[in-house]
């Protein structure tokens, strides 16, 4: 940054450099970071397709120590950006599996890297989870998971419509690819449509901290997951819409009365749990809609989400584990 | 909302029915919410007339339960959308006449109905006071508020002029609709004109808890205030501009450094003392400005806040009580 | 408008009452108008789905008197607002089938009403003609079309998919629906993908006026096109893209070099060839994204558009033909 | 400007100095510029208060050297901003008392100096013409006026009220301020709410140039009308609501379909009858609306006309007129 | 602000007079606040030369009386607008030097007054400090300073260039201008370039209060330094940007994660250490860019913190301090 | 386009190949294309080093194939994105010189390749003409040029600085590199500081053909220009500025009153003197300020400025000519 001023060059994620272009010595990188421009999932504001480029630009303003954990993730990790999945504008299930595939090659020829899907709607989550899964030779099961969000995204709508960005994580549960008793959902609140939309999170275990549960208790749900989840790898996936509109104007359906983006980075690196680090095996953010952000404060932060995100792996790294 | 999507059909407050097209069966309705697109009553930035129509498009958002009392409005209440009320757009005091006028007539139709009214300026909360206080017969004495505010609109300018937005509470004290020892600001703070703005309130008794004495007391002086209440009705009043602008930036007197939106709804959930709920009588939410706002967010806080104040009423009756 | 002012009251297409609204002597209406607020067609941005609710809050600002031709058009034509269509977000094929049904259902029920169609992308042309076809009795031969627009939306996209917004007109065409030689594009303009794009309307003898040739030949071609339709009714499409994006900034596929919003009314009102008027049988106004509009313009330029295709219908009404 | 830059400093008109800190040798001053922050009048938008100032801000950017006309004004006039005329926000025709009152208390003290008032509201117009009217002795048959406008502006609400943006020069008339033959009104344009709306204005001699008639015939009438008032002097309004939205979006009535900028620029350069200039003894810039102005361009707008008006004074002073 | 309303007059600084228009019972003045309109020293984003601008039209809306502190600054203070001071666009160092200069000239004017400079960047901090070290007779050690900010301001950019907004305190340290070991940097936050980043500080005995440690420890170290630093003279500089961007959009390098502005506030005001307030000599306020602001938010902000850090020297001029 | 959405992958310039990727069949490539983001050269508003950023993400929707030219300029010319230039934030001169350095370079390695500079602000086309003149062997006498401007750029600023965006064109005259005698200026307005401002024009024979002078005669002058030409090569320099506000709102200093992005357009392709082409050696579009803009609509302008200036190349090369 101090050669290239942040306003020039070409912008990939964060200043990473490009997969094609990363050096000899940093393969095979440590975590490729992949765009989804689809939002075809979306059940109110479309528009996240435009999120990946958005938050492309935006992340040039992202640095790479971090104060509050005293490490440099660029000293820790090898980061690649690997451009975007392919998508199929006008089909929603024939796009995961075409970001699955697209995923799940990149895993195959960079050898244990990780990978991190930025959005795009949250219908995407599927595709980058279920990549991560098979590449990790599908662990029966299913994989755990920390998920940031105001929305539970386990909803079947009425319309009979299976996939969307309401119910991912349903699907997911489905097929196997993940475990809803290790389902921490962070931020959940308030109002739905009906009584009944908490019904299936509640009947397979997930553990629900909404936002108003973590103002009365603060951590100590979260904590006594983290505590069960041990070193278990993890994957993490972050709707932007769980920090409040104030903070995330650029979203497809805000939820008024959430987290400031300080409590949503002391959330974050919570999982760190004082140092430790996590083994996060992937991860996503999602639901970046620029044609609603304001002075793209919302596409920066999606980009420091990332960059926090990043952070938990890297001390797990450094500290031999994940 | 699963058969029409939200992006779809005329905007009513928060989808709920026209009045002339509520069902028989849902008759008379609980609550009347109409809108008045008045701005007249300002003493800075205009532009309130328009609140009306914005709160209505951003509100096609606001979804009926709330997992935070665990109650489906809609279930319990019988909720209409009245259209807005006569105004006379170079009139202040003729506009107010008008507008109670135009309330208590809907009042006497759906007997029992209470008054939300939507702003406009806050100039207009003397008109649904008044015709609140009027259909319930004049109550002596005067009714009880809860009052969220930054400023507190007790105020009389020097010009002479009577009616503004500065002023309403201080016209309903001296016409006997409003008991000023039952009142209660919540979020007022500084900078104001000058120290002797706030005599009037001290002088009559107004529970004051500045948004300072908040942060350093809690809801305590609030805690006793509803206490002394008890299970009394009260008229629940919300401007906008209590809550920061970084959260509500489209109103026309921004007072930097208050409420975070979540904050602000946690106040309101408060009023519901641990389930028993608010037997509030009639409520008002004004001075939203669309033309500051930014990506719709403070219409999209003022639906919320709709929502929040009639979750208090459906507790209530759920209990019995209001 | 001068009873109750223009920023009062629910809002429809022009202050023109709700179809369920209109008095008895008013019945049937001329002219139905509904929004069809879906986006599904588009290859760029996305968010045409909110165009109809912006148009009808922008358009009560739009009078009823032309001064250009010296018609008020309430006098002439009864006309009313249908309320939006069923639309299925995650079916593009299955919504045109829909929205047919549904415009279609509305012309039986009013004897000889016209169909006004406000988008949504251009996809949704292909709906509302067909609708008008067929309550014409599907007339051998397709309709005529008056179609201003940059794009020629007669392509076939080459992933294969056959319904989107770059087609409607080749589908139409295809179907018998839509005569391509009595079709009229006018303002189109490069650049394409490729100069092959031009070949489908050109072999089909679609007449094209481009941009370019406008500038600099006038209204030669038009009027010798609108010579040989005579009298025949007539269909018109409307892309609000047509207009620089200047004037039209709020739409998905912008195209630089357009007319002014002053040229594109000189033009729809030449239609009206010198006050005989233009037996227009139906129409449509598409491609309103407000996410990207400025202040509005583009959506009141939208309701200005609808109000100028009526005029044309409204002059040959007053002159005993359409 | 070359000294100090034109981002630094205190806002002026277009940096002309305060009246208080004119030098004697610029005494007394040709012109008085000065604001009146006042929307009271507006049928529709609020918000023109804050023209003033936003026209303050975007005119530091406005230079005095007109390549088009060759001359320097500030060369020529000597040139002052009087700061802003005292209003009442709650009461329109004391506003417009004390503004007049105001203008012609600085008429008096600057001996000879015109007064150009910048809006606000049309409705100010009224008052800054009576001031001019009385400075010059209350001619008989009243002053000669300019009138660019997409608006009558002699009309009569339905309601009663005299006083507002929709009536300035029928009021001028009745008072015998304004010789209604000797107005000529340019760029009116439809649709507007009835026929009849035309009455007043054709009844009583005024010149009407409507936009299309301008497309159409050129400056034919516009000539004949100047030949006619020879160099006799005259009084400009300019409401920027003549020109297009896309050029002028900040305004409260925004008419689809007007002047482009440069046309603007040229009818009032046309003025000036070939170098001759024109004696123009009072002016104002009207109804520009900050909030909902892009980029300040509708501000910067204003800021030229102010400009472009001061150049045919400036014109005919160098020629020993006006 | 009863006689004029706020959307009226010439803008200065709060409202306060020019410096020229103090009236002689007010002299000397006790603050003199200037502009200083200049960005040549950013590494990121430029444009905040136009914040004294944005901020003198924003402040227009800030009042005189603090209820928090129950002081009215306007009774205690003589405050006084002295416009912008000279500027050199294309030369860093050369403006610095021109800007103390001037800073100097009314120092030594206006008698014991105080200087507050609004920026421009952060790289003016430097020459006001420096004018205020003068003013004081150049004191031996250096001056004592509470630094609010995201960032450190003490690096050195690997270009050489040893100017720019990256490292005003470094320069002040090293010309003996400001006292590290009296330095209290409030609200630095990650993530930075380097580790290494932080070393200068940390070797030099400036005290961090990172926004993490706050979270954590609240006011502790806050109140140690106080209480170290007891009743001396102390310099106050506020980089807007250690307010969180959804309070603060309109800045060049923005900060995610920050103070809300009530935390800010709370952090300000509590320097008055229950009501001694703090010896203030000097002041400024920088980083504002409105090009990137949201409705006026940031600037309005930017006036709040003026007039809170002028409570604190009008509370200890109260108290006989200061 | 049709295998990737044009929402999907990196942003390069309208869509073409890095320069590193570019098939060896298709080198050396025709024309490189870079960014310049540098902005320390402007008298106003900064931020224009944002543009080539800002124009690589709305150039994406930039297609290949002209209509009104008839012309692939993907099948005609091998077109290449070299990224952005190296530039110094703190050093106008030095900055020039590297762009320069970096430029020739870049053509020394693709034989014969011509060089188009995207903006940043107009101090940068002396750097890239300077490149031009000197791959071309230094050519006596100097390069031709058709300058699209409001501004005329021959400006020396009072300061004495010699470089900035006011003076391209007077340095590149002194240096030998451009031939005032050849230079066209194109669309120049007032108004201007002074009369004087014009007089370096006039003195070395440029051909100005301002704004006004255009209107009245069309292209006469243009036409005389361009037959004294000949097929004489040419340096085509584009100011966004000569394009009205409207259409160009995202530039540092705006200009009331100019073309709409359709007569630019029409001057452009006038250059193809009915198609022959023209043999363009160089050419810059500039001054693009995104934070100024609208929609994204001036930096879409900007790419298809770039994508009119390649057909003139386009058309002279398969003519065979250039």
């Amino acid at each position: 940054a101090r050669v290239t001023p942040r306003f020039a060059g070409l912008c990939t994620f964060c200043r990473y450099p490009m997969l094609e272009a990363v050096a000899p010595e940093n393969r095979p990188v440590d975590w490729v970071i992949y765009g989804v421009p689809f939002d075809a999932g979306v059940t109110f504001r479309p528009g996240a397709r435009f999120g990946p480029r958005a938050i492309r630009e935006a992340s040039q303003y992202v640095k790479p120590y971090s104060i509050e954990h005293g490490v440099n993730i660029c000293d820790v990790l090898s980061l690649a950006d690997a451009g975007d999945a392919p998508i199929k504008p006008f089909a929603l299930k024939g796009t995961l599996d075409s970001v699955s595939e697209f995923a799940v090659g990149i895993g195959q020829r960079e050898k244990g890297a990780r990978l991190m899907a930025v959005g795009g709607d949250h219908s995407i989550a599927y595709a980058n989870m279920k990549a991560t899964w098979e590449l990790r030779g599908r662990p029966a099961g299913g994989l755990a998971l920390v998920h940031f969000d105001s929305h539970l995204d386990t909803i079947d709508m009425t319309g009979g419509e299976k996939w969307s960005h309401a119910s991912p994580f349903r699907r997911a549960v489905e097929d196997g690819i993940l475990n809803p008793r290790s389902m921490l959902s962070i931020g959940i609140k308030g109002p739905i449509n009906a009584g009944t939309d908490l019904d299936y999170a509640r009947d397979n275990g997930v553990t629900l901290v909404t936002y108003q549960r973590w103002r009365s208790e603060g951590v100590k749900t979260i904590d006594a997951f983290l505590a069960r989840l041990s070193d278990q790898p993890v994957y993490v996936t972050f709707d932007i819409d769980c920090v409040d509109p104030a903070f995330a104007p650029g979203t497809g359906t805000p939820s008024i009365g959430g987290f400031t983006s300080a409590e949503a980075f002391g959330l974050i690196r919570h999982l760190a749990r004082a140092g430790r680090g996590l083994d996060v095996i992937g991860a996503d953010v999602v639901e970046v809609l620029p044609d609603r952000d304001v002075a793209g404060i919302t596409s920066l932060l999606a980009g420091h989400v990332m960059f926090e995100v990043l952070c938990l792996n890297a001390l797990a790294r450094r500290a031999g584990r994940g």
